[in-house]
C-alpha cells in the first residue's frame, strides 16, 4: 500500500498518517519524490484497511502494490528514474556508453585507455580495483593502488568513474574516487553489502545474480532504496543456463520486462553477457533495439593482453561502432 | 575432411575419388554447390591421409572439418546459403517478416489475416494445421481441414506458406499446399521425421530444441543437409531457463554465433521467445539489431480471440511497426 | 470432474451419463477399473454442474480433479497401478533392475549379455535397436536385424525385453518381439508417436524429456491413457542443467512428487543420469532410497568395447551390486 | 604441483625449497598435514620444472595437480579430512544428523526444540541467528539476541551449534558462541567473506551456490583453505533448474562425485533441497545412500509455526524416523 499525500500537506499530517500505520501494526516509509510525496506500507502480510487512512487529513489517495517490491515498483513511482553523475544521465532518453578495462592495470595504461574509449565516444568509464575472482591464486586487482589510478583518470579526462565494490570495508575509501559503486554478479544477495549501500550517497550500479530471478533482482534492489539510496541502476549480465556457445546466456527479454515493472534505469553489459568479444557490438546493437538505457562494454587499446577477461574486451574502433550503433539508433527512433 | 574439386573435373574423376574415400574405409558425400564440387568424407573417427586424396587428379584441395557438424559448417560452405521461395529470399540483405496466426482457425479468418499481414508488409503466411499440444485434450488443429485454407491463402494473395509438419505421414498432404515445412521445438530431435524431411525437396524450417545445445540443434539441421535436402532455415525461439518473467529465455546470443559457424540462414520468432505480446516489438527490433535473417511472428487481426496462444500474438498495426522497423535498420546500415 | 459409476451400474445407465455429458458441451471417456468403473470429463475449461451428473441413475460420486491431466493422477486412480508383464510386476513392493547394453551389437553377444545380466539378478532385458543418435554419421542401431536378437534373448533366457520405438512404422514389427515399447527422452513429446502408442496394448516406458516439467511429463503420459493405453511406466533419466560434472543433472526429487501425483510407477535410469559408471551403482542405490520401482541401466560384458554409450555403461559384477542393494534396501524397510 | 618433503626434512631445507620456487616465480604454499608435510605450487600458468625441485635436499617426491583447485583436491590430500566438533566427527564412516528450526526464535522456544531434535538423535543443532532473506522488509533474524539463545542449548544439551555467517562484522561475535560457521548458498562467492573466515580456527560449513558449478565451489572452499582454514565441511542443497515441481533440484550427482574429487566432507541438506515437507525423509534416505557424510535438516516442534521456511520443516517424528534410516543403512554397508 501506498499512502499519496496532497502536495500542501503538513508535517504534523505528514507524522499523523505515519502513527496511524505505526498502530496498525505496519512500518511507514517515507518516499521523497519531485511531484509528491508518499509514504509506502511495509511489513504487511495480510490486506491494509484504507479507507481508515483516505480519511486522514492530508492523504489524497491509497494505492495497492501488488508486488512483494515496493520502492522499485512503477506503481509506486510511475516516472522513469533518471540517475544523474555530473553530465550524463542514465535512465533518460540517450542511452550511455560505459567502457573501459576488466580492471585497472598500471596507471599509465589505465589512463591511455580512459583517453582511447573517451575519444570512442563513451561517456563514463569503467575498471575494477577490486576483482572478485573465482580462483583465490589469480591476479584479485591492484585495490587501493587502483583507486590512486581512477582518480587520476576523473581528473584528467573528467570522465565519471565506475568500479566493484566487494566489501563494506573499502566503501570509505570507494567513496572519494568513484561516481558510481558497482554490485557485481556474485554479491547481488550479499544483503549486508546492500544494507550499507543503502546509506550511501552515491548511485550504485547493480548486476542481475547469476540466476536471479527477475523478483530476486528487484527485492535486491528493493533493500538499496528501503535503505535510502534511490540512485539505483540496474545492469542485466547474462544467467546461467546449459548454453555453452557463449559464456553467459545474455537475457534480453528482461529489458522491456524491467522497464514496464520498475522505474530503475537497465543497462546490458554485453561483454560478460556473450563472452567473446567479436560478437559484443551485435549484442550491443541488439540491446540498444530493446530498449535498454545503456551498456556497459569492458574495453581495452590492446585487449590480447588485458589482465582478465581478454577474450571478451573489445578494442577501440568496435568501441566507436558500438557508439555509432547507438546514434544511428537514436536517429531512426527521431523519425 | 572436404575434398573440394577442380571445376574441370570428370566424372571419372570424381567416382575416382569417391571410391578411395571407400576403400580408406569412410563414405563419401557429395556436396555440390555453384561455385565448386566438393565431396565430404563421413564415417571417419580419427585422422584422414590428406595427402592420399590432394595427389589424385582433378583434386584442388583437400580442407580438414573440425566440427562435428559438415555440410552445414562455413568451413566446407563459406557462402551464406539463400533459400529463395518463390520472389522470398531467406538469407540474403533483407530480413524477412513472416507473420499469421497461431493456427488456421476458418477458412475466411485465415484469408482475412493474411490479407492483413500481407498489407501489413509481412511477405510470408505463418498458420498452424497440426498443432503439437502439451494436453492431449486441447485444441489439436484443424488439420488436413487446414491446408484447404493455406491453399487459398497461397492462391488469393500470392503469399508463400509456412506450417508446422508433426509427422511423416502428412508430409505428402503438405507439399501440395505449403512452401515450407516446419519442424517444431518439440521434434527437433525426431530423427525419424529429419531423415523422411531430408528426403523432401521443400525447404523446412528448423526450430532450435527447448534445451538443444547449439551443436544440437546444427547436428539436427545436419540431419537434413545428409539427407540431401540443403534448403533449411534456422529459427531460434527461446530457450528453457529458470526464468519466469517470459514463456521462454531468448538466446539473442545465438544469432551471431550461428552466423559464424554456420553458412544456413537464422531466423528468430520473437512470439515463443518473450511470450507476452506488449514485448514482441521490441524483442523483433532487437533480433534483427543482433543480425537475423528474419522474423517469426504470431499476428492476428483479433489476437484476443485467437484459438491458441492469444497471450503473445500481435496485432496488424503492432506487425506494421515491426516491418517499419526493419526496414529503418536496414536504411540505418546502409548509411 | 470423474463420474464414479455404481458397481452395478447398467450400460443404458452408463449410455445416459455418457449422453448427458456431451449435451453438456464436454466429452466423455469411459475409464475401466478393476475396483469400479468410472467416466472421466474432458474438454471442460471452466467448472462443471456436478449436481447434474450426480442424481443420474447409476451415478455414485463425482470428483473434482484439479490437476490438467486426469488419468494419470491419483485423484481419479487413487491405488498404484501395477504393470504386470509375465511374472514381472513394475509398481509393486519390489523395485525392478531392467539391465542390458545401450544398442544391440551381434546376437551372440546380446545373448551373452542377457545371461550375465539375469545371472546377476536382473528381471529384465534392455538394449536397443533403433538408436536416436544426435550425430547422423554415428551408428544408428542395428534395426530390425536387432529384433531378431532380441527374440532369442527373450526365447532363450525368458526375460522380458525393453526396447526404444522411434517412429510409427516400425512399432508393428516391435509389437512381436518387444514387451515393453519405449519412447526416449527426445520423443517425449512427439505427440504423433504418443497416440500412435496409445492405440498399442503393450506397456510403454516413457523416459523424461530432457528439459520437460512434471506437468508436461504427466501430460505426454495422459496422451497414452486418453489413447487407451493404461501400461504405463515413467522413467527418470536426469534433466539439462548448466551442471557439467555429470552428463544430466538426476531429478531424485521427482521420485517421491511423481509417487504423490501420479499412480503411475515411476524407474530411475542412472546410467544416463549421471553418465559415469564408477558411479551408477551409487545413484541407483539413491534411487533405492529414494522410493523408485526400479532401475533401467545400461550393463555390458565389457563396458569398455560397447558401441554407444561407453562411459557409463557397467560390468556384471556392478550390476550384481546394484541388486544386492536393492535387496538389502528391501530388508532395512522390512524391519 | 605439490612437493612432498620427507618426514626428517629440516627446516632450511624446507625453505631452500620454497626460495627455489619463489625464483622460478611462482608462489610457495606449505600444506601441514598429519602424515607428511608438502609445498603447495600456486601461481604457475605453465608447467613446473619438476626435476629441478625433485633433486633439492628434503624432496621425497612432485605430484602435478592437475585441477585448479589443489588443496582440496584428493590429488594433493588423498586421505578423506574428518572435521571433529567436540565428540561429533563429520567426513567420518557415520553420517551425522545437524538438525533444528530454520531461525532462532525465542530461547525458550529454540531450547525446547534442541531438547526434542538431541532425543530424536540429531547430535548437532543448527539455528539461524542472521538470516539472508530476499524481501528486506521480512523478518531478518534475532541477530545477537539469537547468539545468546545459542550459548544456552551448547551449555544445557551439549550440542555442537551450527549456524550461518553472513558478514565479516559479526565472524568474532559469533566465534564464541558457534562451533560451525556456516557460509550460506548467497554468499558462496562472497570472496570477501571467505578470505576472512580463512583465517579463522573453526570449521567451515560451505553451502553450494543456487547454479555454482562444482569447480566453482570446489574453489570457493580453495579460497579457505588457501587462507590456512582446512576445516571445511561442504554441503549440496539444491541448483536452480527449469524445474518447479520443487524448491530447488537437488544434485545427488554431486555427492559421490565430490568424494572421488575432494577429501573434504559433503553434507546434503535435504529441506532446501526439496523445500516440502512431505518429502524430506525420502530424499534424506537417498542422500545416505548416495554416500554423503550427513545431512542438514530444518526440524521443529511444531513445525508449522517456525518463523520461516515452514513449508519445509519437518516435525520431530519425522525428523526419528531420517535418523533410524541412516542406522538401518550403516547396518546394511556392514553386512
Amino acid at each position: 500500500m501506498l499512502v499519496i499525500l496532497h502536495t500542501n500537506c503538513t508535517t504534523a499530517e505528514c507524522d499523523a498518517v505515519e502513527d496511524c500505520i505505526r498502530r496498525m501494526g505496519f512500518n511507514p516509509l517515507p518516499v521523497p519524490g519531485s511531484n509528491r510525496t508518499a509514504i509506502c506500507i511495509t511489513g504487511n502480510r495480510g490486506p491494509v484497511d484504507a479507507a481508515l487512512l483516505a480519511r486522514l487529513p492530508g492523504v489524497m489517495e491509497c494505492i495497492p502494490v501488488t508486488k512483494k517490491y515496493k520502492l522499485v515498483s512503477r506503481e509506486v513511482h510511475p516516472l522513469d528514474t533518471i540517475v544523474r553523475i555530473g553530465d550524463v544521465q542514465i535512465g533518460g532518453p540517450v542511452p550511455v556508453v560505459i567502457a573501459g578495462p576488466c580492471s585497472v592495470e598500471t596507471e599509465a595504461r589505465t589512463l591511455a585507455i580512459a583517453h582511447a574509449v573517451q575519444a570512442a565516444g563513451a561517456t563514463m568509464f569503467r575498471a575494477g580495483a577490486f576483482k572478485p575472482r573465482t580462483d583465490p591464486y589469480a591476479f584479485q586487482g591492484l585495490g587501493r593502488e587502483a583507486l590512486v589510478a581512477l582518480r587520476r583518470v576523473r581528473e584528467v579526462t573528467g570522465l565519471p568513474v565506475v568500479s566493484e565494490v566487494v566489501d563494506a570495508e573499502s566503501i570509505e575509501a570507494m567513496l572519494d574516487v568513484v561516481d558510481v559503486l558497482q554490485v557485481g554478479t556474485r554479491n547481488m544477495q550479499n544483503y549486508a553489502l546492500l544494507k550499507q549501500l543503502g546509506q550511501v550517497r552515491k548511485p550504485v550500479l547493480l548486476k542481475r545474480g547469476m540466476a536471479a530471478s527477475l523478483d530476486e533482482w528487484l527485492m535486491a534492489a528493493e533493500y538499496l532504496l528501503a535503505g535510502g539510496n534511490d540512485q539505483v541502476i540496474l545492469c542485466e549480465r547474462g544467467v546461467r543456463t546449459f548454453s555453452t556457445h557463449s559464456r553467459n546466456t545474455l537475457d534480453i527479454n528482461v529489458v522491456p520486462v524491467v522497464k514496464k515493472l520498475s522505474h530503475l534505469p537497465v543497462l546490458v553489459d554485453p561483454s560478460h553477457g556473450i563472452g567473446h568479444r567479436n560478437f559484443v557490438r551485435a549484442i550491443a546493437r541488439a540491446s540498444f533495439a530493446a530498449g535498454c538505457h545503456g551498456v556497459l562494454i569492458e574495453a581495452h587499446t590492446d585487449p590480447a593482453t588485458s589482465y582478465t577477461d581478454a577474450d571478451q574486451t573489445i578494442d577501440v574502433p568496435t568501441l566507436a561502432g558500438v557508439v555509432r550503433d547507438r546514434d544511428l539508433l537514436l536517429q531512426l527512433e527521431a523519425t
